[in-house]
């Protein structure tokens, strides 16, 4: 239980590091008879591949994922998914510099601090590469949602101060921006941002935003294993996330009960919520509406602006972190908010399947 | 696998419903050889009693908890230990009313899809009383930090728009007013606020924030269960908080990686941040600062204001929320997020002890 | 995870300790909608209640179980069910003695290794009475397992030597006579041979045997989360039990493969197994043929014969334990054979319920 | 939670199946430190490898394991350890037959009804190479504990009705018979025994038994997750085990209170058992004792004597199992018995860790 397993009836593992042999997930309790390929996995991981803009960084990385296990035929089988991506770059010598001091904003202090030493290859396990893992699995769950019914958006909704304008949502912009903005004027603004803290060798954050449709009501159980509780959890996970917030989030705490209430009418003999401030849910499970989950990005980290830390062997430095980084994070993160919800939400509707007696003896019978 | 258990090795089970026989929960995990009596309990469970103030409900509660189990002769024993508050006040008349209907900003709805039917009664599983058990557990475990020099300090940040003003911080002022707020000028003009809301016969939300000192470096596993992973999780999971926030949090999103970078200098032969954006994490582990979390709380979804919503039998009406309501949820709250917290980081320090080959030597040894 | 949880969808923790104020349980993940009275709960309690007959202890306890919470208009909800059975006869003084040493057989010395002390009382939390939260819970699960066409049979197979003989197999003989067991004729003789022990200070072993019918095919999960493996591990969980057998058990090692192998025919359209050997499991999974597992009781430890022990304070010392001992632990634990049985079968069938897509699609349609 | 993942804090997930790509294990919390290399793996691995002997097949299977993760610079960091070994042999033509029809003893049939098909390759997931993640697992297990001063010896104590004799125990013998018993003239007969039941087309059944030395007192939770009761999962997990027993197992069941207890005495100022009935378990935790577990294996269910079975398409056919099959699986499977009980302690040592505060205030001291 040393924090790289994920979920409870579908449940990940993953594992690898950045500059190891490769990194990989294990899939246990992917149900069987889900049509899966190899294609399926790379169109997910390609969305996190680094070198498509000015905005990432110009690494080649070219992520070939293999899966080793429980598929056969073509469909998933019910036992482990193994999949692996090889790692291909692995110039240790880029890396050696940072073995001796603590970069600020990484995990390289706490990691010695709690295992006694580290592998500082490019981050070790605390690396950008970690999430291949997570994105591979969230593909399966994102496609046995979609077997379901229950459908993902996930897009920057805000860069530095920029935020996109909802009356031009266009869905399309999305993936015609390589900010991953559904507004082509928000993103134009943010690019410029951009660049300019690059020039500076400074950096940006961000806000993704996911959007969940088709989700039936009553999935997240009651108390602590909430909806929103276990979102919150597998967002915030991400490295570099600072925060979560559920529909109006934080914005919430500022308004009036007669303002956050959101009513109820009927609609097609349904009762249907007449606003979405709640985002999605009520007392920790889907209410009927659209879900939409929000994750604050800081900065990138490695930034080559001199900064004041400290070497292994306690001096007080300067450093300027050196290499290729992307000046933001936000736009590769998207797909890894996406497959954090699509991993979170799948878990929850398997184990929603069992809250009714009614439906267990229909089940069985 | 319902929800209702939290936390790993310092493990909670919460039960109970607002009009059952009582609320409880039991804490398996506690190690052995803590002092503990029911006044330890007590202390934190009044934190939570309504009835204090203008800006909490007149009910009466006479919260008082027993031990049933896992303590003897003072000490805990390693084996679990149940408590439980037996309810007092059971007038089911209150809540016949709302059996018919879903209140807006409740869970009514969702139970009744999840689960066919629910216990209308007080709001059943997902009253405020719910947290109860939590507060109990959560005792503990602040006793068991306490042990090994961890504290915590819980109060609310603001209320609607009204925000502390930290030059004014004053850790006294805590308990001095009704809303827990650390500024004595904030307090009263927060005051203000609720009290027109709530003649209008609606409510305010606002945010608490706890702060945790004493914690060492390495706290809290690598990839899913990160220290602020785990915080979001137990945060989000109280019932009305729709936003989480770790150190800078979402305004992390709108800073340069310049500012948002907490650098590290030598003191006291030791690295520390000379700032702390971070908020006490790193790579999701703690980084010897203080740990800062915050949660954003809805208003009060009671109100006595005409809303919409409709009827089980599936009719468009109105109602207004009669009752004895809190018209701000977050002082009453502000010890129900310590003790997620505590729960939170007790269990993280446990797991963390066996991270290390030569330290389980030397335990062994 | 001190141990005192067990299940992973249908979980139950259990609390409480010989001569504290009560022992309970919570069940955390029993499906809304059961029909559930105390009364089908106290059924099972009757069932280990000492003071029946001359091979159980005389002590008069009468323990009578209160729900007090997740039941609602006589049906579960799907919240937590919390059971507790209070304590009524506390009379530590007659258990002050066995403070200062270790009892062969009990875990006296092992409580003291582990916590440091230990709460010396009638056995604390490792007394027989520690069953009773499993009995509580396993009646619900057995309950639960009804509704879906599983019923379970329990009973002693055999005591010292005296083993029933299966042509004699008498349903009804069960609850005839003292010692549960299906053949009148054993039961005199295991009689004669507990009786003898018992005049001399001395105790007897034996074997209960679970029965489980209506199972289908398919429940348990593969590798490790085996049906069989389950089962082992919550009837090697009941005090005194030393061995766990599956169909023809320990015997399989002794045969050859053309005697062990069952082969398969069809019956109604349907295949089904010629012979059980394997006791209704293949590869970890029900096979649709009855489910045979047993367990080995180690006869009670607690004898007044003379033994050898050490005090606390590091002496050599001859006991002869007083007090009223049950002769042979085997009649009492058959309902908490059944129980674990129970509790582990309705888990690993909601666990089933996720291993299909087709079904999970028609679930959600 | 399909079933591929053992433990809580020392947690593995197994994947592969006989005829995919390859088999393989993630090890998540392994401590960080421990000094591991492939040839530590290989080493357990080869004592499972097929093709030594008469008695096992003369596949050759060349199981090289590779490392993949969480190890650098010749230690653990703490991190996932990732561990493949790819498959060779994949000649899938030898299988094709059995895809159509149910062999007994297997779990072909069960598999049809849990996921609706199979990967009938080889056995797919249920085949004896599912246990090379274990056994790759086992070796890092076994390496931790040694680290603490805990020893695994495990060897054949009976095939069919043959046992050792423990007056001729020659612990250098386990590795000089092809069938791993340490007594010589009972490996002869043995051998004899399974020769002749080979002969006939038939197989054989044994018991596989495991002693752990050098654990100390106190290992192991109360009540659910017991010493024994861990064991009894892991061990019955293993495929082909019909039976668990610790100490004198079933044979405790026909014991005497008086004979089947063991007292204790001072030596060395500490108290030791005298005997050692209970197999080194005492209420569910480590006695001081040798810790004594056997499982009881099943004949090789593969045989060529001709055998009743049923197709998939309905029909009652006889079928003889053609291949390169075990006539004994015991020998082969000593080291899996050996790796799901280091498994199971390495973990539970691990647990034992935080059960009491006086140890954890000194660990953070």
């Amino acid at each position: 239980m040393a924090g790289s397993i994920y979920g409870s009836l579908f449940r990940v593992t993953t594992w690898g590091e950045s500059h190891g042999k490769g990194v990989g997930v294990v899939v246990d309790g992917c149900p069987a008879g889900l049509e899966l390929s190899e294609a399926d996995i790379q169109k997910y991981l390609d969305r996190r591949k680094p070198g498509q803009s000015e905005f990432s960084t110009p690494r080649r990385e070219d992520d070939r994922v293999e899966i080793l296990s429980g598929v056969f035929e073509g469909r998933t089988t019910g036992t482990p998914i193994s999949m692996v991506v090889f790692n291909k770059t692995q110039r240790s010598r880029d890396y050696s510099e940072i073995a001796g001091y603590y970069r600020p904003g990484h995990a390289d202090f706490t990691f010695d601090e709690k295992y006694g030493f580290r592998d500082y290859r490019g981050g070790g396990r605390s690396s950008g590469r970690e999430t291949i893992g997570r994105v591979a699995a969230g593909a399966i769950a994102a496609k046995l949602l979609r077997s379901i019914g229950v459908e993902l958006l996930t897009y920057t909704r805000s860069i530095g101060g920029i935020e996109i304008d909802y009356s031009r949502f266009d869905r399309e912009q999305i993936n015609k921006n390589m900010l991953y903005m559904p507004d082509a004027s928000a993103a134009e603004r943010a690019g410029e941002y951009v660049t300019e803290l690059r020039k500076k060798g400074d950096s940006a954050g961000g806000v993704a935003e996911c959007i969940i449709a088709g989700l039936p009501a009553g999935i997240g159980e009651t108390v602590f294993d909430k909806l929103d509780a276990e979102l919150a959890k597998g967002i915030m996970s991400i490295g570099a996330v600072k925060g979560v917030e559920i529909g109006d989030g934080m914005a919430a705490a500022r308004a009036a009960g007669s303002e956050n209430n959101d009513g109820f009418e009927m609609r097609n003999g349904k009762p249907v919520k007449i606003t979405n401030h709640s985002g999605g849910t009520l007392g920790g499970m889907s209410d009927g509406s659209l879900l939409v989950v929000r994750a604050a990005f800081k900065p990138t980290p490695s930034i080559s602006k001199e900064q004041r830390t400290v070497s292994k062997s306690g001096e007080d430095i300067t450093v300027s972190i050196k290499g290729r980084h992307d000046p933001i994070i936000v736009p590769r993160a998207v797909v890894v908010v996406e497959a954090m919800a699509a991993l979170t939400v799948a878990d929850l509707m398997l184990r929603n399947m069992v809250s009714r007696l009614d439906r267990i003896v229909d089940f069985y019978e």
